[in-house]
């Protein structure tokens, strides 16, 4: 990207108007508006990329035609190119913490069938009956939970006996160690902060790899790429449509 | 597109470098190299970027670690929409001139079994014996001539007997009047210049549109998007595999 900001809009603005292919007619009061500064500004623009060769300038009568060369299609191309690369490559978040003991909570919910037969059925696996806590260490892992969260779409309901009321979840699949396959939770009623992690997996996570307190442990999220370049943006917390109001 | 050149480089440094998951360790002298500017501009352009929300930067020990924010991303998942917008677009390019009579070796060469039988297959249609000639007037047409010659890659062979050669021609499918199949042949030996085209088509045109000697006809061609995109810059005159070396 050589371009500077005016002349990259330049640029945008003539290839929208079919300026590929055909002169468009220009005139520096408009070009100025659309660039949002002065007519000296933007009849400088138009004269520093014509000398440069990204645009061609034809006189009819006192009309100004405006045309895009060759050389601005390829920096048009290359940037696209660039952003394409960088934008549709899935994301990897990594969060890194260190494992500690819990009341033993996780493991009772777990093995509620309600909960239970909702995680093999929507997360694809029957969880070892258990909860891994994972306590982050590091500004990246601590910033990572909230962005991962914000992905975590799958939903496990909660339920309501004579007792008391259970609450729900989010879910979403995540990779221990590199080659485990493990969910984070992000539990609605939990009495942990924003630096915890609660993981479950289909296999006892702590028997595997002999996890003591202490010990540090790293869960992958890869996020689709997908998600940028399709909705124009990160989604967002509130996703009315596929996460129930709480 | 609110950014300047050095800050979308350095929001696509940091992208490239996975920082919007992870904070990545930056230092003035190296980000100053990247963006081809002194150290105090690297420093400023920082600075700048974190008060505007687009970073945030966090220093560990004497390291600082620079990571994008959600504005950031949707900064640039908005170029690249709008790139990908106007990019992906199929380009459309219209060829507009006033017939003129040649001397009817179109319709002899277009009646020989070698060159019709070649159009059938190739371009899908039995041709009327003959060519329409245009003669090309505005600047915006000629200079449409040569950017379809590029991608003009449909080769109709040329052949020997014993007493010539025929020569070859590239062709291109478009449409006449908005209407009409047609396609503009690229002739190897042709005594017109630059601002000619030969149109050939299944239809005969000249009696169909009631077309005299100076009337204005159109021929539109659909350039796909793809070989700006794909390619990362449009195909040259000189596609050897396609075409062979005359």
């Amino acid at each position: 990207m050589n371009l500077n900001k005016m002349q990259l809009r330049l640029l945008l603005y003539l290839y929208e108007r079919n300026g590929f292919s055909n002169g468009v007619q220009v005139t520096t009061p408009a070009l100025a508006r659309f660039l949002n500064t002065s007519q000296q500004s933007a009849s400088r623009v138009m004269i520093k990329m014509e000398r440069e060769g990204f645009i061609e300038r034809r006189m009819v009568g006192r009309s100004c035609y405006v045309r895009l060369t060759k050389k601005s299609i390829n920096e048009l191309s290359e940037l696209y190119a660039e952003l394409k690369r960088i934008i549709e490559k899935p994301v990897e978040v990594v969060l890194e913490g260190r494992v500690f003991s819990g009341m033993g909570e996780g493991a009772y919910y777990i093995s509620l069938p309600w909960y239970r037969d909702q995680i093999r059925k929507k997360l694809g696996f029957d969880p070892y009956p258990g909860t891994l806590n994972v306590n982050l260490l590091s500004w990246d892992s601590i910033q990572n939970r909230t962005l991962v969260g914000k992905y975590a779409d799958i939903w496990i309901e909660g339920f309501k006996d004579r007792n008391r009321t259970y609450g729900g979840a989010r879910a979403i699949l995540a990779s221990f160690n590199n080659s485990d396959l493990c969910a984070i939770l992000y539990i609605e009623r939990t009495h942990y902060g924003e630096n915890v992690i609660e993981v479950i997996s289909p296999v006892y996570l702590r028997g595997k790899y002999g996890l003591s307190d202490g010990d540090k442990v790293k869960i992958t999220v890869t996020l689709p790429a997908a998600n940028f370049s399709a909705a124009g943006q990160i989604p967002h917390e509130d996703k009315g449509q596929i996460l129930p109001k709480t």
